[in-house]
C-alpha cells in the first residue's frame, strides 16, 4: 500500500479517454461492416513475432524500430549474452503484412481463394517519440491474396472509397501509378536499372519540391543532363486519366509491356464505372511509395483538406513466397487509422446514431425497495437500447453533472431518500 | 527470397481463422452494445507496461509469467547486465486489473464518477502452453470506480447476466459471497487471524473434494478438531438465499457487521427484483476466489452445461490506491472472453443475422466493359447490406466452391468470358 506505482503509460504510448474511444470504436465496426460486404474476412495475428521472421527484411532498417521480447527461464543466459538476439526470442509486430504472410503460409489450405484478408490491430515501433505519433498505433490492412488479375485492384479501391464515404469523407484523390510504368520511364530516359532506386528515392519529393526540385537534385547527383530532361518530359504531358495513360504509352513504346498499360486502362474502367462513392481516380506516373516489396499498381488516396495520406498499398506478388517458398499474387490497401481518428476528432465528429445517454442518480441511504423499482424503470429504457446510467449522487451534485455531460449524458434524474 | 522463415506463431499462441473470427466480433460487439447500455465506458491502455508496476506485487508470483520488453540503444547494457531487470524496460500486461489502475491514477481529472470502464484487450502470459490454453488471450473486464455503495454490485451483476442472455445462454447461477463474511465464519470457529488465508485455500477445494475432503485437509494440517467441526457446520445449514443469509448472520453474531450482511441483502433484493435475463443469485458462504486483493463482495457465474466458471469478480477497495496514494473504491468482473467462445464454438454456434452471401465467380479474359457491368451488380446488392464476393473463376472451380460454401457463401454467380 505504501510503494507508489507510475502513473503515465510507457515512454511514446498513450491511454485512450472514453471520448476517443467512442470514435475508434464506431470506425472499426465500420470497417468491418463496409469490407465485410466486400467479402473480406476479418483475422487476427498474435501480437509477438518470432525474431526471425521480424529480423529478415533486407537491409536491417526495421530491426532497430523492434521491441524484442527477452528468453524466460533457461534459455536465457545473460551471462553467455554477446549481441541482443542471444537474449530475445520474439518482437513486437511492427506491421501487419509479414503477419499476414505468415499467416498465409501457415493456414492456406483452410482459407478460400483467392483469399480476402481483414486485419485491425496494433503495431509497435520504438522510434523516436513525437507529437502525433505513438509507438504502439492500430493499423488497419486489407489484402487480396491469389489474384493476379487487376480484379484485386479494382475490388480494394471499390471497397476502400466506400469505407472513406461512409465514414464522411468527400472529394477525395485516389492516385494510382505501376511500378513497371516508373521502371519503364526510366529505361526510356536511358538510366541504369541499378540507379533507379536512387532516382525513385528522388522523385519521391516530387510533391514537396517541385518537378525543379527534383531536376536540380537529379543532375546533383551526377545524372546525365539530357537523360534528367527527357525523363522529366514525361510528367509533364499532363492529363491523369486513361487518355493520359495510353499518351505516355505511346510515348514509351516497347519500354513498356501492353498488359501493364490495358490492366490499368481496365482498372479505371471498373472503378468509374463502379464506384459508389464521391473520389476521383487519378493517374499520376510521378507516384512512387517507398516500400521496396512492390512490384506492380501502387496507390494512395488523399484528401483536399489534409496533406498526408490516408491510405496506400499496392501489388507485392514477391513478399507470399519468402514464407511459402513458392511465389504467390498478392495485393493490398493499408488504411491510415490512426490519422483518420485525429482527422475525425479534429472536426468535432459526433458518433451518428449514438443512443440517448440518461444518468439516474440515487441519494445515498435509498431504501432496498425504492431502489429496485428505480433500477427497473432503468432497466425499461435500456431494453429500448437507451444508455441508462445508474449512480450514487455524489456530495458535489454540480461537479458530477458536469463530468458526465463530457460524456454525452444529455438528461439526468434524481432520485432523494425520501 | 531464398530464405525462407518460420510460418507457426510463436510457441503457445495461435492465428485466428476467419470462421472464429466471426463470432469473436460478435461477442466482442455485443459486449460493447450490452454494457453500454449500463453506461459502461469502453477505454484501452497500452500493451505493453512499465517493468516496476508489473513486478509490484506481493509475492511475485506473476513475474514470472511476464513476457519482458528488451532495453533499447544506449540503455541496453548487455555486458553490465547482472539480472532481468537490468535489461528491460516492460513487459506485455498479464492482466487489465493493473493497467486499469494506472489508467485511472493518470487520467482520473477527465474521468466522470463514478467512473464504469469495459476494456477488451489481449493479455500475455507465460505459462507452460497447453491444450485450450494459449499465452495471448482476450480478457473482457468492467469495473466500477469510485462507488462504494452496493449499487455498483448491483449495476455488475445485472449487466453481465444481460450480457450472457444476449448470448443466448440460460439457466445460469452466480455465486455471491462477501470476505468479510469468510473471515467472520474463521473468527466464530475459533482461528487465528493469520492462518486464515491458508483456510481458505483448503475451503476452495470443496467443488473438487467435497465438505468431507475439506473437513480431512483442515485437520491434517494441524487446526483444532472442534473448532473445523464448529466452522464446518456454517456450510451445511442449507439454503442459499436472503433467509440463509440472515440465518448465518444470526449463528456468527457479533462476528460480522450488520452492514454486511444488509448490503448483500439489498444485492438480493434489487437483482431479484429487476433482473431481465434467465438465472438465480445464490449466496454460497463457500465461494473463496484466488485473488488476494478482494476486500467484500466475491462473485463467480457458472454454467450448468460447463464446470469452470464463465465469469467472476469482487470489490477490491485497496488496488487503486497503489497509484494515487488514497484509498479509492472499486469493484469489478471479468469476463472469460476465451472460454465464452471455445462454448460458442463447440455449440456450433451461427451468428445471428449475418449477411447473405453470394460469390460472382469471373472468368479470366472477361472484357472491361462486361466486368464493370457484372460490378456493378454486385455493389448494388452490397448498396443493399448483403456481402458479395467478387472473384477470378478458379481453374478447379469445384474446389473453389467447395471452400467457399466453408466460408459461409451460400449462392454463387457464373460469369463467363463469351
Amino acid at each position: 500500500m505504501s510503494e507508489k506505482l507510475i502513473k503515465k503509460p510507457v515512454t511514446g504510448m498513450k491511454d485512450i479517454l472514453p471520448q476517443e474511444m467512442q470514435i475508434r470504436d464506431y470506425v472499426e465496426q465500420t470497417v468491418l461492416r463496409v469490407y465485410g460486404r466486400y467479402g473480406f474476412e476479418h483475422i487476427e495475428t498474435p501480437v509477438p513475432e518470432h525474431i526471425e521472421n521480424l529480423c529478415s527484411d533486407q537491409g536491417g532498417e526495421n530491426e532497430k524500430l523492434i521491441f524484442k521480447i527477452m528468453k524466460r527461464g533457461e534459455k536465457l543466459d545473460i551471462k553467455g549474452a554477446e549481441s541482443e538476439n542471444d537474449l530475445a526470442d520474439s518482437g513486437l509486430r511492427y506491421d501487419l503484412t509479414l503477419p499476414l504472410s505468415r499467416y498465409f503460409a501457415n493456414n492456406n489450405p483452410s482459407l478460400a481463394m483467392p483469399f480476402k484478408a481483414l486485419q485491425t490491430g496494433n503495431v509497435f515501433r520504438a522510434d523516436r517519440p513525437q507529437k502525433g505519433r505513438f509507438r504502439q498505433f492500430k493499423q488497419c490492412d486489407i489484402d487480396i491474396i491469389g489474384d493476379p488479375t487487376d480484379l484485386a485492384e479494382i475490388e480494394l479501391v471499390n471497397a476502400t472509397t466506400a469505407l472513406l464515404s461512409e465514414l464522411g469523407f468527400k472529394g477525395f484523390r485516389v492516385r494510382i501509378n505501376d511500378r513497371r510504368i516508373l521502371k519503364a520511364m526510366g529505361r526510356y530516359a536511358g538510366f541504369d536499372e541499378e540507379s533507379l532506386p536512387e532516382i525513385f528515392i528522388i522523385l519521391d519529393k516530387m510533391d514537396k519540391i517541385g518537378i525543379g526540385g527534383v531536376e536540380k537534385e537529379l543532375k546533383d547527383a551526377g545524372y546525365d543532363a539530357d537523360g534528367v530532361d527527357k525523363y522529366l518530359a514525361l510528367f509533364k504531358e499532363g492529363r491523369d486519366d486513361t487518355e493520359g495513360i495510353r499518351k505516355l504509352a505511346d510515348t514509351l513504346g516497347s519500354n513498356v509491356e501492353e498488359s501493364v498499360i490495358s490492366g490499368l486502362i481496365e482498372i479505371f474502367t471498373a472503378v468509374n464505372e463502379t464506384k459508389s462513392a464521391d473520389f476521383r481516380l487519378s493517374f499520376d506516373p510521378a507516384l512512387v511509395r517507398g516500400m521496396g516489396y512492390y512490384t506492380g499498381t501502387i496507390f494512395e488516396i488523399e484528401m483536399e483538406e489534409f496533406k498526408s495520406s490516408v491510405a496506400g498499398g499496392g501489388r507485392y506478388d514477391g513478399m507470399i513466397g519468402r514464407f511459402t517458398g513458392q511465389e504467390v499474387p498478392a495485393c493490398g490497401f493499408s488504411i491510415g487509422f490512426e490519422r483518420i481518428i485525429t482527422i475525425l476528432m479534429d472536426k468535432g465528429f459526433k458518433v451518428p446514431d449514438a443512443a440517448e445517454r440518461t444518468a439516474f442518480l440515487i441519494e445515498k441511504g435509498t431504501s432496498p425497495e425504492r431502489l429496485a423499482s428505480i433500477m427497473r424503470e432503468a432497466q425499461e429504457l435500456r431494453d429500448k437500447g437507451e444508455t441508462v446510467l445508474v449512480a450514487r449522487m455524489a456530495k458535489n451534485k454540480k461537479f458530477q453533472k458536469e463530468n458526465l455531460e463530457k460524456s454525452g449524458y444529455t438528461s439526468f434524474r434524481e432520485f432523494y431518500r425520501n
